[in-house]
């Protein structure tokens, strides 16, 4: 017998993060019997006077929403990050090897995407995808001028605790760089000073030789399921030119950015019939005091982690083995990727709007 | 204003992973109002002969369970590792530097805890309990011999995908060293040849002095929500001498990790008064090829990474920043030690049985 990635278990190494995944496509035939997710879709009306994420609705702090008409930006009410924060001084304060903690500044906003609670992206006009895209680069801008990472991330569906369907992402800076931006910033450098090219850029240029995991692909942008992908239908979204931060895409690359996003948040819902859950997010080259360190073997790219695996209702489940040993899927990169390439580019709802 | 660890957010050190979790103490005040959990417990009888974990019982690939009476394992029906894969050889199946990948072999089990599907482990017989620990023991060093890793978890839970309430773990040997461990290797290594001293004994003897994170403790073994915890409950349990594998244990070790591990998890139990979700593993020296080498900085220890956060249905959603940043909790290792260590050591279920 010859070996098959697609019936041979196998481990794939993440050259991003220095990491492997346990492949093991023969898996899919097992039966499900655990925990099924209910789901809640049809009950969102366009707007709730009881939202606190809706125009012109008072936020249980007693601030009132701006009747805003396109994305919308206010500090988090209960941020995990504050901007101040007390120098630590005390005796007991001393960091001792075992110990070691740092104090942590930084500042967290919400940003709602459109006035209507019932829109999500896949659903929005390329226009309104824009609009998005200007306010993240506004954000990143601002909020990257005073801290080193700005974490812009959303969190879709109720099984991604994301605790209102009205369609947000958030924010949060810090004055740290957070583990996982800290630990591609290793790889990617090593790899930059070894190849002098970006490792994403290679990888991208690899990718449109094999043509093995294409999801979506305009003239700027390509979505393929990583070769390291480890939830079911993960995705990486990556320009095709070098481009280090969001603020330097040109607004022919904007264009194409509200583009992909639309098709593929299309794929993705029409694969289970469902207003597919994931979080998203942006990783690009460091800001605040990073800034201005040579940053050239970075490269922007977003990343979506959605977590069903064979249906609307069941959802890999990142446990026991995955938790204590490392991750594991059940279908090959390959095969998430043929399934999201061969969805329509209509939307399932499309009659109905 | 002085820094205060239980009202100023900050970030902490974990030295066995060179990792960092974000700590937001203030954000506890936030309301709650994302998706809530289901449960189910009450529904679980003693012997379900639709269950195929039972004594007895035949099993979906045709083959009949022994009528067991302590323990039982057997071979996982749909393994994730399987013992035979052929030799990567074809053009195809060369490592590129962005494509690595390797052949993997191993094999999967299931081990029973108990006959019964309604007994879990806190509301077991000390003896019942050893009885696990010795068929842990038997497995390590069975599959050890073969495979480089042995991986002992227990998912427990709908909540953790766990797919049948019949109290049981698994066991998934492996040729490869999983991330996990792997990573502890490097980091106790690095430690021990800085200190000539295994890092978590050093840990556990810090902890001692400092009483602040302990949650039970008795002659042999502790069991504290370590400095650098990331899930709310999140626990690490450690024999008190150098012990580097779960052979190495004494049998009076063996007794008093039976005893710990009851009154840990009646604890766990009685804090939100329901059958306590948990992943729970256990982590020594490697064995197979590696069981040779120099492991004397190893130190054996189980972790439980509970999602519970606030009461028996809301849960710690790790997602959004947490997926693309890092970890993040609300309450301090110290509040959730102070929680646990608070719990009556009687089980809320005790007058029923
Ligand atoms: O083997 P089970 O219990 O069916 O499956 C469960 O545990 C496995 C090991 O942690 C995970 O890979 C699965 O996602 C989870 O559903
Ligand atoms: O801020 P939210 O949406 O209330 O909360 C959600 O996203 C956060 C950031 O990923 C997580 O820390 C929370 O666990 C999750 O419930």
């Amino acid at each position: 017998m010859e070996f098959n990635f697609t019936e041979h278990q196998h481990v794939r190494y993440n050259p991003l993060k220095g990491e492997w995944i346990l492949v093991s496509p023969h898996r899919l035939k097992r039966p499900w019997s655990g925990q099924v997710e209910s789901t809640h879709e049809d009950a969102i009306p366009p707007f709730d006077p009881n939202n606190p994420l809706c125009p012109g609705v008072k936020r249980p702090n007693g601030e009132i929403n701006a009747q805003y008409s396109s994305t919308f930006v206010f500090e988090n009410d209960f941020p995990a990050l504050l901007p101040d924060v007390p120098e630590a001084s005390g005796a007991s304060q001393t960091n001792e090897e075992l110990f070691k903690f740092e104090p942590a500044r930084g500042t967290c906003r919400v940003m709602c995407f459109h006035p209507r609670s019932d829109l999500t992206i896949p659903l929005m006009s390329i226009e309104e995808i824009k609009a998005i895209i200007h306010e993240w680069i506004k954000q990143g801008v601002e909020l990257g001028d005073k801290y080193d990472w700005v974490q812009i991330f959303e969190n879709k569906g109720a099984i991604m605790g994301c605790s209102n369907p009205h369609p947000h992402c958030q924010i949060w800076a810090s004055s740290f760089m957070p583990n996982e931006p800290r630990i591609k910033d290793l790889y990617q450098r090593e790899y930059y000073e070894t190849h002098s090219r970006p490792l994403l850029l290679d990888y991208v240029n690899a990718e449109l030789k094999k043509q093995e995991r294409i999801v979506v692909q305009n003239s700027h942008w390509i979505v393929v399921v990583p070769w390291w992908a480890t939830w079911p239908f993960e995705t990486l979204l990556v320009p095709l030119r070098h481009v280090i931060r969001m603020c330097d895409l040109t607004s022919e690359e904007i264009d194409s950015l509200a583009e992909i996003m639309k098709r593929l948040t299309i794929k993705y819902d029409n694969l289970f019939r469902t207003s597919f859950p994931y979080s998203m997010g942006w990783h690009g080259a460091p800001t605040g005091r990073k800034a201005h360190s040579n940053n050239q073997h970075w490269q922007l790219h977003a990343m979506y982690y959605p977590p069903l695996l064979r249906s609307s209702t069941v959802k890999k489940f990142m446990v026991g083995y995955e938790m204590l040993g490392q991750a594991q899927r059940d279908l090959t990169a390959e095969q998430a990727a043929h399934k999201l390439f061969s969805q329509p580019e209509v939307h399932y709802k499309a009659d109905e709007n």
